[in-house]
């Protein structure tokens, strides 16, 4: 499979972490030295205008896709699901589509999924737009999650690719562990704590997140499956070009240069200037590396993270 | 690919369409009439234990399966997604785990992605769960769709079909057209129509049908659906065994005989006696038929039906 478009949307509007302090009780420089998260951005526009203006800058002039896959945390509304609002927001019609969702992984997932679909010849051309919009879900009374939540949407086209071509999904590992299923939530809106029961709390449809907990597991586990991929393809650390991380916080980007041993310069920072965007956080790293041609054709790329459930998994490919 | 387990679950409260009756100030003829169902079940666990259940029927004493798919029309919670609970509840970790979400079609479309996995192989052995408790999200003023709605669950296992067996997956075909896509709808519970926003009514909790206005659309495009499958796979109707129609509705079922002109003995009805269980129903009905030994080895059977999106899809499988 080939990347053969990318796009990247942005929100305007920009909040830095002096504006945010006061209303989580603590200082500018508390935040940055907790999350890593200097500035994000706030949409006001919902998730489906932001992954239909990442989704149509993916396709450019080239004809529709054959299969439209939503790739993010949260959806829109609980029923449909946001792939075929993306496609109304679009002007698309009669394209299949559907979503693939694991919180934070949910890209990675739905690049593998994608490809597979490509390679068994199920369609030939499938858009993936991730779209997340965390600070609707900012719990204010949970600083160190309100601090790192940031908007944005990205959005990447698969196609099969050239015999002569070099472009492919090298690699993919994916692991869930349920014992961290508590560590991050957003326990509303669901079956289990209904909108309408009185005994849903206010904070059980925000986002709530146990930062060591989370780490704890992570570190161990994401090191093993990075030292995992290395081995099962043969790989020195040095072959490759670019690392990039789920955005999860400051502390866990750093982590793949001072615990995982990759050069300072290979792995991709977005987090310090638009915060942990979710499922969105790793295609827009990738996207936006794309577009600075800062990825170039050929490039091993690692896209590696965690997730809520707790998940983690990654995904090296020749772009 | 072959099925090599199934499972179902069926909560053991029954509520009659009698009991319903009052509730939305409608008698138990209009609801029989109106929906086709003279009873639901009620759940009183959650949608994990639900689909948990199913599984462990499903995997019997096989081996643990590499993936786990949740295929339903409502989550748990917002994050994570439900297959990780369904891990949790099952005893197992370590497991890949995500959602694929398409309202009714999830199952489905999780069905022919899983297909794709397997010959791509990318896993071996995939646990599909769909469950889903429709009847903590209905809106009694809305007689209609409050009257359909019932809970379930059911699983399938998925694994690669030997060279010397017939199993497979013969044909799949999705297709969504947005304009549909407020047809059917939980409007709250996302980024849209937030528990938090003073303007997010309770109804936008609830869910929401125009079944008159689905009818308009899916009846024309599921019919041209079917042709196509029987077009493309060179079959006549009377050489598919069974008919396994999404549960809609009593006239969604009855569709396919009258206007699909498939034989009633051929298609399988479970809403009557268990009401529209959103994704659930289609593996529900899969799984019950297995299990009565109505379905045998060989058999052609085709999965077929609407979802909110609206979509259409199809597959058609040799058991």
């Amino acid at each position: 499979m080939k990347i053969t478009g990318s796009g990247l949307y942005l929100p305007p509007r920009i909040q830095t972490s002096k504006e945010i302090a006061p209303l989580i009780g603590k200082s500018e420089e508390w935040i940055i030295k907790k999350s890593g998260v200097k500035e994000r951005r706030i949409s006001e526009i919902d998730v489906d205008e932001m992954g239909a203006i990442a989704g149509r800058k993916a396709l450019g002039d080239g004809i529709e896709p054959d299969l439209i896959i939503n790739a993010s945390g949260v959806p829109k509304q609980t029923i449909p699901d946001t792939s075929t609002f993306y496609q109304k927001e679009m002007g698309l019609k009669g394209i299949p589509s559907f979503s693939i969702h694991c919180t934070c992984l949910s890209f990675i997932t739905a690049f593998h999924t994608a490809s597979s679909l490509i390679k068994s010849k199920a369609y030939k051309k499938v858009l993936i737009i991730s779209s997340d919009r965390g600070t609707r879900g900012r719990n204010f009374n949970e600083p160190e999650s309100a601090s790192l939540l940031g908007d944005g949407a990205a959005a990447i086209v698969l196609e099969a690719a050239l015999n002569s071509e070099r472009s492919k999904l090298v690699y993919f590992k994916m692991k869930t562990w349920p014992e961290g299923a508590h560590l991050t939530e957003v326990r509303g809106g669901g079956t289990s704590k209904h909108p309408q029961d009185p005994d849903t709390l206010p904070s059980d449809n925000l986002f709530s997140m146990d930062g060591p907990g989370i780490y704890k597991i992570a570190r161990k586990e994401v090191y093993r499956l990075m030292l995992n991929c290395l081995k099962d393809t043969g790989l020195r650390r040095e072959e490759i070009d670019w690392v990039i991380p789920h955005q999860g916080s400051g502390k866990a980007v750093n982590a793949y240069i001072t615990t995982g041993g990759f050069r300072q310069d290979r792995v991709i920072n977005i987090v310090t200037k638009f915060g942990n965007c979710v499922a969105a956080s790793v295609p827009m790293a990738l996207a936006k590396s794309i577009g600075e041609n800062k990825i170039k054709r050929g490039d091993k790329v690692l896209l590696i993270g965690t997730g809520a459930g707790l998940s983690a998994a990654c995904a090296l490919i020749n772009y």
